[in-house]
């Protein structure tokens, strides 16, 4: 935990050279770029799509034959590090490497493996092979930090498996309890699913941490939007990630024969989907702002050509920085629902999702980034994130900061996804440096 | 063939009892409605949900595991009638009785038994199983037709699988060439879908019929409307079958992170689905007349919450006795994709499946139809078919009726679908009546 004293210490700190524990002055270690390079390549194959290539993308859904390929990969490049890699009972990769001062609490960094389906090969990729690689730089340095240093890579951050991400580091936040494991998605039990990646879904409770238990978190990630790009600054800092609130809504009409049936005798719930999606997005443009609204999942039952939709379920997911302004969406929504249930003469349910609360980035790891960029260089940028991460959950337990890298075109969750090499490698670097400055504050 | 001195005769045709081959007058046999209805029942096992009961309906799709398991049930079920039951190479299930002169063409009924996704237990079933009771009602009376008859099970009449229906009868009705065995669907390529229901691929040419080769074709099915139940009318003479216009639509948009792309800078290809679906219902009412529209199938790429769908696909159909009237609700469907692509910044692309011209019953096959519910006293009334049946492929060879009773409720391709057992009966037995009155002519 960074304490006020601690802080001003920080704040006053040296340049690494200066303050490194071997006592000599010297140049800090880097992350090296090439194998980043090449383990992301490589991490890319499990999931690709048959015959294609790094382009082409991944589905490396959580819990898939292709996300408990992919974790055997990290998890052996981890062994070979000498990070003694432990899977806890929620599925969560950690590897550890021994501090100077054995009672300090461990700087905590990492990400994800997990994709959505057809995703790219940066999102959570970048953040988990950048903290090994720092790991291995630091151990071939022969530096030695004072507080023991943790990666860790989470497992299910995506928002698919389940219908809900962050999933993982959520329990590590605490917010867990032992009847979650019975939920049911797919015909897998979340037990099975967690079991599946080497967790123990008996003993799932006995992963949460405690708060406090680590001195700050920090995770590097692309941007996944346009904005770094756009202004031609290699290093973002987060000041915050935005609020999600996420429902599933069912739809319920007949089934009935798209031949027979005559159009005012129907009760056509893909009709009533469709209008529900339209005043999805009027709900986000009726006011100005960056908040965002959308329908990405949508399953119609029994889907056939000639038969009217009698179920739709579809899930609306709504962003902002502002939770009041996230409730005045799901009003305007549920408002049109009520009439597009008379005009159509259907239902529409909603069931709240778990929301995911907005969380600002603890201002010290920011002031931390911020250093480490400035050494190297690196112009940066404060900015909000759009997209939830991992981060948001450790920001419960203890100071939180996260790096974002440019996306290029600010396209992500798409096979398009894509960081140029030498933001990675900078990014990776300034990962490496701000772990190194939190650890002298 | 039904020729026009044929025809004379059959108007004039006494009733059965005194037409007897068997020389003394009698009552024409019964349909075993016991039978009936515990082969309807029994069929229903096969593509049940798991733990389900007769009323939670039927998923038993072309090519499926359940429909093998259903086409061996019936199969048995007509070698147990000494029917020498034979599949055709498209997979169309064939039994045959002798009639007294061994030159005439047969007269050619039944149905289906494929259903579509999560459907009823009538659709198909209550034709092919009625079919069925004829045949062995005529063997237990004794009675010799002069005609040959030949019952039929089609294959793959519901457009589920590969996109369209009437599948099967199509081939017999010679609409096919070899190239279509190469189609793909489901990763399944049709040829192999063909043999696992017995057919021969490399032979399909030679299941084509010809022009002639049947005296009539007759179907009994339910009507999937609620006319007849409206009027209580327990008997549907079917005066024709509406054309069917079919489209493929793809609506290519750009998937993206739903968290960190802006409003503005969305490519949302589901935004673009739901206007053009709501576009489809306002073609189909802007006019009056029973013409229906229908978006009864859609598919999201990627599909997940937190993404910008980038591709949707998704089925338009169009359903009018006037092909006039189609063409324009099409023309009318596309001009508002044009205005969808502006506004949406996507593209909709649409691809026409095989459209089903109009079919005519032939007048001759409605009055015979008519006399046999007459001598039952049944009322009758007639209609147009809303829903397309193989009888329209086989108008194409020669006389061709339909039979249909009524639906509770006018529901159909659901679990719900249900016709009252007395209702099953009298339909098999017109069914029975007809086929004698058109051996009459």
């Amino acid at each position: 935990m960074i304490t006020r004293r601690a802080l001003l210490r920080g704040l006053a700190a040296a340049p690494f050279a200066a303050r490194s524990l071997l006592g000599a002055p010297q140049q800090p270690p880097r992350v090296d770029a090439a194998a980043l390079r090449r383990r992301i390549e490589a991490l890319s194959a499990f999931g690709r799509p048959q015959g294609g290539a790094f382009a082409d993308g991944v589905s490396r859904t959580a819990y898939s034959d292709a996300d408990i390929a992919g974790r055997r990969y990290v998890i052996d490049l981890m062994k070979a590090a000498g990070l003694r890699p432990r899977i806890d009972p929620a599925g969560n990769i950690f590897g550890w490497r021994d501090g100077a001062a054995a009672d300090a609490p461990p700087i905590l960094f990492g990400s994800h493996i997990d994709s959505v389906p057809n995703g790219g090969n940066f999102d959570g990729d970048l953040g988990s092979l950048a903290a090994l690689g720092a790991m291995e730089a630091l151990a071939a340095s022969g530096a030695r930090t004072r507080h023991p240093l943790e990666m860790v890579v989470w497992a299910h951050e995506e928002s698919y498996a389940f219908g809900r991400g962050l999933a993982c580091s959520r329990i590590a936040a605490g917010d867990v309890s032992q009847a979650d494991m019975d939920e049911v998605w797919n015909g897998m039990r979340r037990a099975d699913a967690i079991r599946r990646i080497g967790g123990n879904p008996l003993r799932i409770l006995e992963a949460r941490r405690a708060k406090g238990s680590h001195h700050a978190y920090v995770e590097l990630h692309i941007e996944q939007g346009g904005t770094l790009e756009r202004a031609s600054v290699p290093i973002g800092i987060v000041e915050g990630i935005v609020a999600i609130d996420r429902y599933d809504v069912t739809v319920t009409g007949v089934a009935n024969h798209a031949g027979t049936t005559p159009i005012p005798e129907r009760h056509d719930a893909m009709l009533a989907a469709a209008h529900l999606t339209v005043a999805v997005r009027d709900a986000a443009t009726r006011t100005p702002g960056r908040q965002v609204a959308t329908v990405g999942r949508i399953e119609v039952t029994p889907n056939s050509p000639n038969v009217i939709p009698g179920l739709v379920r579809l899930t609306v997911e709504l962003r902002d920085l502002s939770p009041q302004k996230l409730a005045a969406m799901a009003d305007d929504i549920r408002a049109r629902a009520r009439e597009i249930e008379q005009t159509t003469k259907t239902t529409i349910e909603f069931r709240r999702l778990a929301d995911a609360a907005p969380a600002a980035a603890t201002p010290e790891v920011q002031s931390a980034i911020e250093r480490a960029a400035s050494a190297m260089k690196l112009t940066t940028m404060r900015l909000a994130s759009g997209a939830g991460h991992d981060a948001q959950m450790m920001a419960r337990l203890g100071p939180m900061g996260m790096i974002f890298v440019p996306s290029v075109g600010g396209v992500s969750h798409s096979p398009k996804e894509l960081t140029s090499w030498s933001d990675c490698a900078n990014g990776a670097d300034v990962l490496l440096r701000t772990v190194l400055e939190l650890d002298a504050i």
